[in-house]
């Protein structure tokens, strides 16, 4: 049987190649993990997620416990068949999204009692129910639960925060019934206070997890800020256990905190953004919704594999947008999934190869350069 | 180069087995055309719709006249290169949705001028201009321009109607640019009176086009009237040219006109059901929204082969359904069209084998028994 495990491929400066093994496969890392909030990555098939190569999505407690509910997923043979995705699956523990989503949210140390945004219902989640909901819903990795330390927060504000989350990440140590090829990660707190996350990270490794994430940033600090705190946390964190950041981001973050030493990803931007004419390139943003493109009769980004570069135009993509066709999102979720898992394979051939800083230099020069220049129409 | 032409291959009382050849490609018949309405079949990728087995989609003049605009498609490659669908198009003559969609229409010997329901743009369709249109779209099957006589009507306003159509028929085969592969089809009209659809019949022969059409049915005269018409009509065309059915149907009906001699169908009715979790199947349509579904862990279809049934339960569906995420309309269009193109070919086999009565009566005896028994939850 498949034991949970990190295995430390490569290192190139403080950014790290890696394989996640668990029970439903492997994850090549740095990885990125496609959201599937409610049970599917929007608008894309099961097998179009992993056509892009991506091979671990992530489930969301909050939304998957209001409905369909865990035990019905449970009845129905677990979330990978539930969704149709035989691969690995994180998901979160509820505690974001409760504090972001649900309404009349009340937090106590025991935990938080909510009201459903569907219907007003009341539910609570601890770090107890919410391991049992990760469980039901056969997460192979499990997150435990935690307060997101808002931004801003002062220092007492973040310090209190982040002790009771270390709090809770002891009960769902104890609360998670280790299954082989299963796995929990804790969560580093602490906002942008260096000494906090340095006090989360001591107090989670004497827990002891299968991986750590880094929590409470990509909260609007601002790059600059989650990087700071990246270089003062990762360097804390076991080298043989995978790393995550949480709910990120754009591409030049996920590049950063790779060189910062950062393992795993997840982010709603390449999701959301296709469904808003919001593509993402190696030369940056492009809206098709955008009038610029309805002559256009290029791909949205040469070289690119995915079906709705190889297949289609710009002036196509703009056509669906405005005729707010469901073929538009499609495309573009599609496309931005293969953009960043396209990404991600080139950071791990970067660190492999011993060039992952030339890589991101490379990156940001493209990306500097903006959009392809307009085609202007002859006729 | 190839000519465009109708094989018929076999006979099966007034059932017809047969293959239409064009410019890009044959078309076995009997043979039923998803909708692409504006460039795209709704929530489908290309690729998906030709899985399916469809062969050729249908486009509509009155939509991508007003956006994307024909000449850009005709800028951009044609409509085949603009949707990627390399396969056969069809496009109505705009006719129809004119009278149906635009605002402030208004007829005259001419044409009609109408208000675009986009922005209330002024626009002038005639037989000629509906001629260029499609030309410039390059439809492999163009339609002459017509009024879809509405129902109920007089057999004074229904004469009226039908011989307006006859006279722009004649101006629209005179408009009509000849291409090897490209064909013109005429349209019957008449509405419910045998005389009246005689009358149509025999000038459209005079006038000789490629394909007949038999139009100004489905728009609410019911199956029977429908059927009554059909077998006064269908006599009266050439056996060697292909016969279309405008906007059918439900499967019995397609079923029926089958039996009766037509070889081609249109209808929306497979994508748009997709989008309001109506599924298609051979005993009735099922209402995924319905709760019963939520415990089912079955798929919608036993034995069909599209990734809807082969890959999800109807509790995922209905939950998909229910969250209002995009991939629950586009797994049940696709096995809707999945199901109209398995019913094509299943007919197509019947009259091949001599048994299309038997396989009529059988589809009629499933669709009788309705859906199968909700599985009742134990748990």
């Amino acid at each position: 049987m498949t034991q949970f495990s990190f295995e430390l491929l490569a290192e190139d400066g403080a950014a790290r190649l890696g394989r996640v093994h668990t029970a439903h496969g492997a994850i090549d890392t740095p990885a990125f993990m496609p959201v599937g909030t409610a049970a599917t990555v929007k608008a894309m098939l099961p097998g179009s997620v992993a056509a892009t190569g991506a091979q671990i999505v992530l489930g969301n407690t909050y939304h998957l416990m209001l409905r369909p509910g865990a035990e019905r997923v449970a009845r129905l043979g677990g979330l990978h068949k539930f969704m149709n995705w035989p691969g690995p699956i994180l998901t979160d523990s509820g505690g974001f999204q409760v504090m972001s989503l649900a309404k009349l949210r009340k937090l106590d140390e025991d935990g938080v009692t909510f009201q459903s945004h569907h219907d007003g219902s009341r539910h609570r989640l601890t770090p107890e129910s919410s391991m049992d909901i990760q469980r039901l819903l056969d997460a192979d990795i499990t997150m435990a639960f935690d307060e997101c330390t808002p931004f801003p927060a002062t220092p007492e504000q973040a310090a209190v925060s982040m002790r009771l989350s270390m709090r809770w990440a002891a009960r769902s140590k104890a609360a998670f019934v280790p299954r082989p090829g299963y796995g929990l990660f804790g969560i580093v707190q602490g906002g942008v206070y260096p000494e906090l996350r340095a006090d989360s990270a001591k107090a989670l490794l004497e827990i002891g997890f299968d991986g750590y994430a880094v929590g409470g940033l990509a909260v609007g600090e601002g790059q600059e800020a989650m990087f700071a705190t990246l270089e003062v946390t990762t360097p804390l964190l076991p080298r043989d256990k995978p790393r995550y950041l949480m709910g990120v981001g754009r591409p030049s973050d996920i590049i950063g905190a790779v060189l910062r030493g950062v393992d795993m990803f997840d982010c709603v931007m390449p999701t959301r953004s296709g469904r808003t004419a919001q593509a993402f390139t190696r030369r940056g943003t492009v809206n098709l919704r955008n009038a610029r493109h309805q002559d256009d009769p290029r791909p949205l980004e040469e070289g690119c594999s995915c079906p709705c570069c190889r297949d289609h135009s710009r002036a196509y993509l703009h056509h669906l947008i405005r005729s707010e066709e469901i073929l538009g999102p499609m495309l573009l979720t599609w496309h931005n999934i293969q953009a960043y898992q396209d990404l991600m394979r080139s950071l791990r051939e970067a660190i492999a190869e011993g060039r992952v800083a030339e890589f991101a230099a490379e990156a940001a020069r493209l990306e500097a350069l903006g959009d392809i220049e307009v085609l202007r129409h002859a006729g």
